[in-house]
């Protein structure tokens, strides 16, 4: 400790992004001069975000304490994680804390974005110790749906914060990656200020069951399969290959890995000692139909359905390497996330219609997937375990953190010590009372594109508005001695209706168009802005009378 | 019997929705020149049926053949199986026969359609037996989530067709309205020839929990319940409903129906004797604050997170009626539809920071909701009841079907005579055998406004178009002596940029479009189709390298 704690000495912490959502993580430790930020993920844009590819923070708030962030930690190499490093380590080039995968899937993102030279990677392990200013940080390991994921312990001069990262208790994990139990148990008793815990599960009553178990059914599969297997599973899910592989060695089938991310993950995480591998075991896509078909498995992204993937592509008989043969057992590993459920659906049917035989729907029932984030009586353990005196709940929609809080109510910790917090809302700590604070900047910069913050709420209610009843362009050339009509109205429509069906609505709309444009002239008026009103609104009208939509209007006036 | 089979004498059957989907279900059997349809209903639009309110199959088949079509059958009152009949019957005026509930709720849409004077409607009832022409319909009581469901058995010279609507077997059901096992086996020991039967949950092993198990649960919740209790389900759950009224009355509380479709649906049930309400049980919205917060239940519409229901008014706070207080119980008792998760999770949210009690989740968990459709179990009970020849699964998409045949297969039906068919499929049965026809017309009508299939393939594309990347209109007249440019070009753009903090862009687009122009009357290129596809070409060129979109781009070319 550098200095005594004194009125103005303050820890404070907030998240600007990952609370009342899921996704785009980005919690913020402060002990007055020092930051530390720990992980940087990306969200999916949410239906309403018509057009956007992704959506990162605003970290306005880092950018305008540049000189205080000290580091950015991060827990785990899944996107929500990850995915933002590239837009925020160009603003801000601060050093970037993580195990060897992570560290390691990182380094791919950087390379992509030209930024691997100029940001500074810091390899740990479970046992690194660092001091970042006043916050001296440690972690233990932790079981997740992808190895190498730890929580974060920050030991701050007003008390000590335990950062979860993504969790499940796993007693049976894959390749003996054990959560450190004895470690965590360690820091809850020499007592902890403040912890933030993963509320992914928080709705979920019971315990997540181990990965192990899909092994065990996973090879069942294989072995009953009487042609080739076909997996998809999510490509970061680094214990799942491995029990695919350990199923296709047990099975003597041989591999094949297709799917752009599937292809990178896999090099990666065998490369860095993850994937146990063994010689001659992988084949090319294009090796699949000289083995025999009791001799293969295809393993591939598009688990989630998502249109251009690998299984996707598969399903609809255009990928250009593998095609689906009648008997062929496809297998999907892993449950839609919440609004995939469709494509999914229409995946499975149209693997049906060619004849495979389809292995899908939720990991209780299917038997080949399981979660990565602990169900509420891992929760409870996690929160027996810190024995926190205040609790943060994270990583999850508001009514996930709510549960979550109600989970800590039920192990004992008082209700006025659970936060349940917006993006954005700050936890003050001083002399060992915490307490809400005031805000800081939070929420959603939408990239589309290259454009990073440049589509806000007129562009998306535009194109709202456009994708519901389309456009109707009106144009029309006007004298600049006279105001007369001197060309035109002419009206080009486009998603309104079927143009070569509705030629006399159309005509129509055009006379109402110059007849309101005429009567205007009349009267003398001529401001640009009452005759495009008047026009917009005497379309609208009829428009709206004879087909109940109301399309776009966009009146253009030339003057020659 | 009218005349002996020959070789002409052939019975059809096909669907034209319902089959490959969930919704729009309508079902043809025809014998000779003898058609009988069973249901008429709607579907929603999928994700990306920009802008569609709702679709309906293509009925030309029908109005083609409208001499020989017979009458319209429906089986139950749910929207996929009625909706589609105030379109249908304006095209193609036949008798409808159905329940008196179904009637009832019939009724009312006919009504707003207008269509209620000119429309044939029939009461029946589960020993009704109607002649229509060769075809001989009798009915059969049935478990669903809504009263007066029944099955239909068809009597053909060519053998006995059952439909067994939507189904589920509920051995308690709510006010004894048991399904027929004895007459349903009857049905079987006769011989059938061919079934269609439910497939909506041949995805779910096991058998679908009673009905009454939630009337249990609510009454737990309304009774541990120290303030308000809401209640949200669908409108047309009348069983569920009663339940509600049945848990308010042995907890002592008055009920506020709220929500239009759940206000006419209460109406409509007890006044046709479906609802057993004591009198002074029901209280007006606005009477709620008068009694004591635990003498009160709200029942209302938005299960589902529906926009403009009553529930998501009230989670905003915009409903005018109905406020949520903090410790109020909301209970939603419904599990949301695929699609409508994240609308679901919203509303949750929402409540939850009312500071309300919030109830929800799959009925697994919450206890609050069970299917009313019949799990794997059930669907093997109702085939081993029935013992057809031959098998059609309908009433699913088309994984659910599959699955549902396989289960056929499992009790033993031959696998050749399993049909797994699309909308217009036509299975053929001539002297008791049955093989796969040819196609007849069928697909989506989609409904925009009052537009009944004006909006097309193109028309959706243009939607979507514009709702990712959104429109730039460029405007130039020209002069038609020399083809110079009299006035601009203009670029108005719509849900592409925010055009204040792209004004650089778009006057860069503004020169690159002029420059384009000059070079082409340099080249004395002067059609309009090539002025506009240069000009097209080369902006979205340039506006592709700068911002990675891709807009539309309409130009409009005038000539004075």
């Amino acid at each position: 400790m550098s200095k005594k704690n004194n009125n103005q000495d303050k820890l404070l912490i907030f998240a600007l992004g990952g609370v009342g959502e899921i996704g785009k993580n980005m919690y913020v430790i402060q002990y007055n001069n020092d930051i530390v930020v720990v992980d940087s993920g990306l969200k999916f844009p949410e239906e309403d975000m018509l057009g956007i590819d992704i959506v990162i923070p605003d970290i306005s708030y880092l950018t305008e304490n540049r000189d205080k962030v000290r580091a950015i930690l991060i827990t785990h190499g899944h996107e929500d994680h990850i995915g933002g490093l590239p837009y925020v380590l160009r603003h801000l080039n601060v050093p970037v804390y993580g195990t060897k995968l992570t560290l390691g899937l990182i380094e791919g993102k950087l390379k992509e974005a030209g930024l691997l030279g100029e940001t500074k990677r810091i390899l740990i392990n479970a046992d690194s110790e660092i001091q970042l200013g006043a916050i001296r940080a440690s972690f233990f390991k932790t079981n997740h749906s992808i190895p190498d994921s730890v929580g974060v312990c920050l030991d701050t001069p007003e008390g000590i914060v335990v950062h979860t990262g993504d969790f499940k208790f796993d007693h049976t994990p894959v390749n003996d990656q054990f959560a450190d139990l004895q470690r965590i148990a360690e820091i809850g008793s020499r007592g902890v200020l403040a912890l933030l815990s993963d509320s992914t599960n928080a709705e979920r009553p019971g315990y997540t069951p181990s990965e192990s178990k899909v092994g065990d059914e996973l090879e069942d599969i294989f072995r009953k399969s009487t042609q080739r297997v076909v997996v998809a599973t999510f490509a970061s899910n680094v214990h799942r290959i491995q029990q695919i592989i350990n199923a296709s060695i047990a099975t003597r089938r041989k591999i094949a890995v297709v799917g752009r991310s599937m292809v990178n993950v896999v090099g990666i995480a065998s490369e860095l000692g993850y994937l146990n591998i063994p010689e001659g075991m992988l084949i090319e896509p294009e090796e699949v139909n000289k083995l025999a078909a009791d001799r293969v498995v295809i393993l591939c992204t598009g688990s989630q359905g998502e249109p251009m993937s690998a299984l996707t592509r598969m399903a609809r008989s255009t990928h250009r390497k593998v095609d689906i043969l009648p008997g062929d057992t496809v297998i999907i590993a892993a449950t839609p996330i919440p609004g995939n459920e469709r494509y999914v659906g229409r995946t499975v049917d149209e693997l049906f219609k060619l004849g495979a035989n389809v292995i899908y729907g939720p990991g209780s029932v299917s038997g080949v997937h399981v979660s990565g984030h602990g169900s509420q009586e891992e929760l409870k353990l996690m929160l027996n375990l810190i024995k926190p005196k205040y609790f943060i709940p994270i990583h999850g929609e508001y009514r996930m953190l709510r549960l979550h809080g109600r989970l800590g109510e039920s192990i004992g910790i008082d209700k006025e010590n659970i936060f349940i917090v917006e993006n954005g809302d700050t936890v003050e700590f001083q002399g060992g009372a915490g307490r809400k604070g005031s805000k800081v900047p939070a929420g959603n910069v939408l990239i589309d594109g290259l454009g990073v913050g440049d589509v806000g709420n007129i562009v998306l209610r535009d194109r709202k508005l456009l994708s519901q009843d389309g456009i109707l362009v009106v144009v029309v050339t006007l004298s600049k001695q006279d105001g007369t009509i001197l060309s035109g109205p002419d009206i080009i429509s486009r998603g309104f209706v079927y143009v070569r069906e509705s030629e006399g609505l159309l005509d129509e709309a055009n006379r109402i168009v110059t007849s309101t444009l005429n009567k205007l002239m009349n009267d003398k008026v001529n401001e640009w802005a009452s005759l495009k009103t008047n026009v917009k609104d005497a379309l609208g009208r009829f428009l709206y009378e004879q087909t109940r939509r109301r399309p776009m209007i966009l009146p253009i006036i030339m003057e020659v």
